[in-house]
Parts: structure tokens; sequence; C-alpha cells
């Protein structure tokens, strides 16, 4: 299990008074990439060789509002890997409190967005 | 079917040169507003009468890229209405492909979260 | 004088009720960009070329908020055009009435970030 | 002198590969916000009576790009501190290389937009 904080700025609030509801992926996708650069997939490098990341399905819960100042853990773990795709779940804790849950499909392609076999440090987790 | 056009502009891209996963969600959060404006739904009254729209669940599939200066168009229909709970189809087109989808389950809540029954207008759509 | 419509929705809003100030900087390139594009600069095009549009400097005032729902008008002029760089004047209009001005200073340059002579549909401004 | 650290991911870049610019709006406010929480203010309290903080100018100045995964570093010292007005001088620094530098001016407003002195812990700075 990979854990990442994340503290509420205002930047992620909106006239509701909590987080706006697409910030939340912005919040995992840090998460994403904190977790590839710890497994040493260098995204930079990838770019370079005409690879990147894509996103193809996103499943997301939205069970209680976070608040401004709030201090938020991203917790993502592997549901599965394939040659081609990998799926993540990924929960936003406050305190011991689940406050939203993702399952996120990603997968490699080139700059044209033909599909390719993910990273060999990723392909290792299967 | 609600129609609501759309431009892509440079803040909506990322490095990659696409759409940035995330800011699809902004896109249809714009055409929903736009639809419950048209039926006479004023979200600054009904958050000055306490109560504000949240977004419950998204299921969303990315299918193609979306670029710079990119027109697109999104389509949003009415899945189901019941008392406390909107399920909405909306799709993201570029001429007369798919390029984006989601289910979106919306509810209204008051300030402290409480559960209410959605504006009258809504309601009456079921 | 250059014209161009936005409308405030969620995603533009923070917990203070108002437009979070970062995003006027959003609305404005959407201004920018549309009166580029309508001068026959293509940036798709700049770019597959290896150059992009880089901002300078901003010198932005903020003189009263937007909300939710404004219909907002984007006035945006030219001030000065040398071969090297652009320097606009843009403001955000309620109504009648200036809510927020900006003089934005803008130059080309290629990917590794060396400068380049402006387009030369911007140049003939000048 | 007050020093914040930030990563770029990549919801921060633009499809020129590089910090989209309103971008660095939103780490210097991260900054602010951090420094004023350090001081003892508590922007949710003073929300709760009435009183937020509002961006009154902005003179910024991009010297270099930030890519995705830089470490970046935020100073922020005050620079005049009056009544009712807070003047702070902001450089985001990548390793001891300056690539942004931004002279903020923030003031207090009530709901309703009417000017109020400073918190108490702020004005002690002058």
């Amino acid at each position: 299990m990979h854990r990442f904080p994340i503290r509420v700025y205002y930047e992620d609030t909106d006239m509701g008074g909590v987080v706006y509801y697409a910030n939340y992926l912005r919040f995992i996708e840090r998460a994403r990439s904190d977790w590839v650069r710890n497994l040493g997939n260098d995204q930079n490098a990838m770019r370079a060789d005409g690879l990147i990341w894509v996103v193809q399905r996103v499943e997301a819960d939205y069970r209680l509002p976070a608040r401004f100042d709030d201090e938020l853990l991203i917790e993502t773990e592997v549901l599965k890997v394939s040659p081609a795709r990998l799926i993540m779940g990924q929960r936003v804790m406050r305190a011991e409190v689940e406050i939203f849950r993702a399952k996120v499909t990603v997968a490699c392609v080139t700059a044209e967005g033909k599909p390719r076999r993910l990273p060999a440090e990723i392909r290792a987790l299967s």
C-alpha cells in the first residue's frame, strides 16, 4: 500500500465550501505519479521516448466532503496488472475515515495514441 | 438531449499534448450547470437557501484524446430521477466521434451535508 | 478592441464564494488565444514548428469579485509590438463595470526556451 | 523568510511541456496559506467570522520554465504591512535559480466586499 499526504488549499475548493469534485482526480494523480517514481519509472524519460500514460477509465465514489486545510492521506494499491493495462484502487482518507474512493485503469500509448506494453518495472508487479 | 459547446484552451492541456483527464469533469459540469439553468434552477438562489448540488458517483470512459483548439460538443441526458438523486449520461463529442463518456450521479445536500429532496423542477422530469 | 465572452462556472469559484484569483489568468488567456486565432496564428502549427508563446510578465489588478453564473466580457487590445515582444492590455468587464485589469507581456520561444521573432501576422500589427 | 516546497505534477503542466502560467499563482498561494497558518491565522475561523483574504494586485515575472517532477522552493517575505494591506515578495526557486518572482498585495474583506483591518497577528508584523 502506497501512502501519499495532501493538504487542501484555496485553489482546491469551490463556492460550496468544499473540494471541487474534479480536483480529487488531481489529488490521486499526484499519488500515482509518486508511486511510479518510487518504482523507478521516469515519466520525463518515457515522454522523451514518445510514450505517455493515459487514463482509460475512472469509477469514483464521493463519500464525504473535504474542506480547506484538511490533511488527507491517499492510499494507492494495485488491483490488476496485465501487459497493456494497470488497474489501481485509490482512497482518500481523513484521519481514519474514507472520503473518496476510485478505481482507475491506465495504459501506455505513443504520441499518436497507439497502445504499447507497460514499462517493465510495472509489468514486474503482476 | 441537451447540447453544450466547448473549445479546448491551453489551460485544459497537459504536457502529453492532450486534455488533462480531470478537466473532462470540469467540461461536463459546465454542461450540467447550463442544463439546470435552462430548467429554471438557480444555483445561486439554492446556495442562499443553504442547499448545494453534490456529485456522488462518476463512471468515466476516456475513448480518444482531445487537443488544443478542438471544438467539442457535450451531450447530456437524464438517465434516472428519484426524489433524492439524479443520474445523467454525458458524452463529449468531436464532430460525430465520441471521445469521452460519463455516468454522473448527483444529489442535493445542506451545508452540513444532510441529503434533501431535489428541486421541484428537477423532480418534475421523472 | 477584441471582445470575448466568458461565463463563470463552479470550477472557477473558491470557498470565498468568488472567482479564485489565479483563474482570471485562465480567462484572459482564452481571450488571447481567440485573438491570435482570428489573426491567422495557429498555435498547433507553431508548436509543430517547435515554437510556443510564453508569458514573461503580468501586472494584474483585482477590482471587484466575480461570482458563479456571472457573464463577463474580456476586452483585449495591443499596447505595444516589437519584433520579440507583445504587450497587451486586458480587462474583464461585467456589464459596464471593470472587475479585473491586466497588462501582459508575451514572447515566442523554442522548446529549449530560446527567444524567436514573433509570427509575421503579429509583427504586422506594429 | 518563509520557505515552502512544491513538486510539479501533471496537472500543473500544459501542452508546451512546462508549468502553465496561471499555476504559479496557485503555488504561491499555497505558500501564503502555510505562512499565515504558521502565524496563527486560521482561515476557516476567519471565514466563519465573515472575513476572507483577497488579492488586490499581482506583479509577476516569469524567468525560466518549470517542468514536470521539478522540486521547487517558494520563498515568501513581507515587504510592507499597513492596517489594511499586506504586500509580500514571493520567489519560486529551483535549486539556487529563481524561475518566477511576484509582488502580491492582499487585504481582508467581508462577504460583501467591505475592507476590514488585517488580523492582529498580521498587523503585529509591521
